[in-house]
């Protein structure tokens, strides 16, 4: 198996080294020979390349097996009237690669109840699945700019959806549910948005298909609500790329950090982009104090999703559970153990 | 003063009769002469009138000083797919009235910090006011449709913003934080959207002109988490039309319910509408069970930003506090007392 891996900006390279250490452990126990090719991805890219994605870098990740990312990002290149941004890189990635699917998981480890913002009892049976469309809607469609008309200005973004588009990731959701708990809260805004009646549509016909699914349906501002308010009520719940940028970050609260959530982006016939969903986090970068940890349980989803290894991702997910169980803890879950000590916390207890 | 009443569908008209007693009293106080006028909105404007709004009650509230309205929709007008829905008629009237600032505060009562999914010391000092953008982006721009091409279908939303649109409603908002703490959070997508990027820019250049507004820009999905990992650091948020729904309602849970939040949207040269912020909440309707204090406490607003009576607001919320304070609660609350019992006692209190 041939590995890319983009480090990116900020912490990203550490978090990444720290997981490609975990991945190797597990190869070895697995007898499986894995490759790496690293690339240049976001601000350290547009400085070295003047492109935030070069073309041989997309074209390297389209032909690995998998590809694995760090962060993009830093306060060096944020100006958002600038030409070229590092997060141009992420979404032409997502885009090349075609992966509209993006599955964020969340999970509550009983013992960092007491990291969340939210009462303990609230927490309880908190085990949700964010399934993200991706590669559409407001991130890509057009028109988008700004547009001069009488020395007024007006700004335009366009949230397209393609029927098609919404019928894949529907239909994934719609499986993954029934490998779940069977339950599927389709997030939309159908009662002002006639994207979201679309999508509604298509679920409310594709329902039948599922049997054993029960599907609901929730608008975005009651979901925001819920969200908080009865979070175990959650199994899968598919939304369009915007909101699902909104909920996964308001989701993960929930768990009690940011450092702990991991990510998979899949598509149809191409490799699976793995990345925890924190960002660069310039104020930490280069101290070595990174929590690891999101981006270790992206290589268990790696090795679930992409190489169907499903013990290998599960003994992953043990160790993780192990380490925090038995009261390892980063900066930002209250502790002091270095992004190295973390790792070697969970390399310790992989089964 | 002339107000015209829209109390709509579900829970509307109760909490609106019950908003009403209050009016009154005050009035009574204060000397001053109130007549109001009674329309349909909503699913019973549609039952009575084929339409969710009539151009008679358009004018109606366009000629009125204030309007106050209760909620629309309900299971029975549920199909997305109708021709007609009943939130047209709440937003044909917001479009019509020209209120274009929705002015949601967020405050948590001590008494009722048990009531929240926070813990209690997150919740310690929330004091924050949402200001959404209410007649433009997502809601109202063009194209919006549904588009048949090759046997495929393609449907299309329009987050559009004018300059000017922008303008008016971050000068208002630099004002409102300028009369509280000072802090002013503009809600973005700044690192995506291009219409995000002109908002971003029009604060920015604004700034200047507030010296003594201290402006942070935060990502939308970045803000979705502060809400619930750091309420208290908000002061005045402002944001634009779909953000400023999803994070409202997020912002609500902090409260302990949404029964008990008001709003008002104002615009120039226009009457404010005034409304709370829960929806017509089918399920309790016509037991006279529902939380009448979103209502009251919108009525509040509009003594203070339509009359200019701010001792008349003040009195209303201050009995509104010592209702709660001495443990007055409606079954929302956790609590017993009826729709028309809460109102009593608010009156009781009111100085
Ligand atoms: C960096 C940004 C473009 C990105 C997004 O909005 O998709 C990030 O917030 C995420 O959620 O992965
Ligand atoms: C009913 C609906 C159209 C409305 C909105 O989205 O504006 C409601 O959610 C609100 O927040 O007032």
């Amino acid at each position: 198996k041939h590995i890319v891996l983009l480090p990116g900006d900020g912490i990203g390279p550490e978090v990444v080294s720290a997981a490609k250490r975990i991945l190797d452990a597990v190869a070895g126990r697995l007898n499986l020979t894995l490759t790496y090719e690293e690339h240049l991805i976001g601000g350290c890219a547009m400085d070295a390349q003047g492109t935030a994605l070069s073309q041989d870098t997309l074209h390297a990740c389209q032909r690995a097996d998998a590809v694995l990312l760090g962060a993009v990002g830093g306060p060096k290149w944020d100006d958002p009237a600038a030409p070229v941004r590092p997060e141009q890189g992420l979404l032409a990635l997502r885009k090349g690669l075609g992966v509209f699917a993006n599955l964020r998981p969340v999970r509550v480890y009983p013992t960092l109840v007491d990291a969340s913002p939210l009462r303990a009892e609230k927490l309880q049976g908190v085990d949700l699945l964010v399934v993200r469309e991706l590669t559409g809607g407001l991130y890509f469609g057009q028109p988008k700019g700004r547009f001069e008309e009488n020395g007024r200005v007006r700004a335009v973004d366009t949230l397209e959806y393609w029927d098609y588009e919404i019928e894949r990731i529907l239909d994934l959701s719609f499986q993954l549910a029934q490998s779940r708990r069977g339950k599927l809260t389709l997030v939309d805004k159908a009662n002002v948005l006639e994207s979201s009646r679309l999508w509604r549509q298509i679920a409310t016909d594709m329902a039948s298909r599922y049997p054993q699914v029960t599907l609901e349906t929730v608008l975005v501002d009651t979901a925001a609500m819920r969200l908080v308010s009865q979070p175990a009520a959650f199994d899968v719940i598919v939304t369009e790329n915007m909101f699902g940028d909104i909920l996964t970050d308001e989701a993960a609260v929930l768990s009690g950090s940011m450092g702990l959530l991991p990510s998979a982006s899949l598509g149809k016939a191409t490799p699976g982009l793995y990345e925890p969903i924190h960002g660069s986090a310039p104020d930490i970068a280069g101290q070595g104090i990174a929590n690891p940890l999101g981006t270790i349980l992206s290589v268990a989803m790696m090795l679930r999703y992409s190489f169907q290894l499903e013990q290998g991702a599960r003994a992953v997910e043990q160790a993780v559970e192990r380490a925090l169980a038995e009261g390892c803890r980063t900066r930002d879950l209250g502790g002091s153990l270095t992004t190295a000590e973390m790792t070697d916390a969970v390399l310790q207890r992989l089964a």
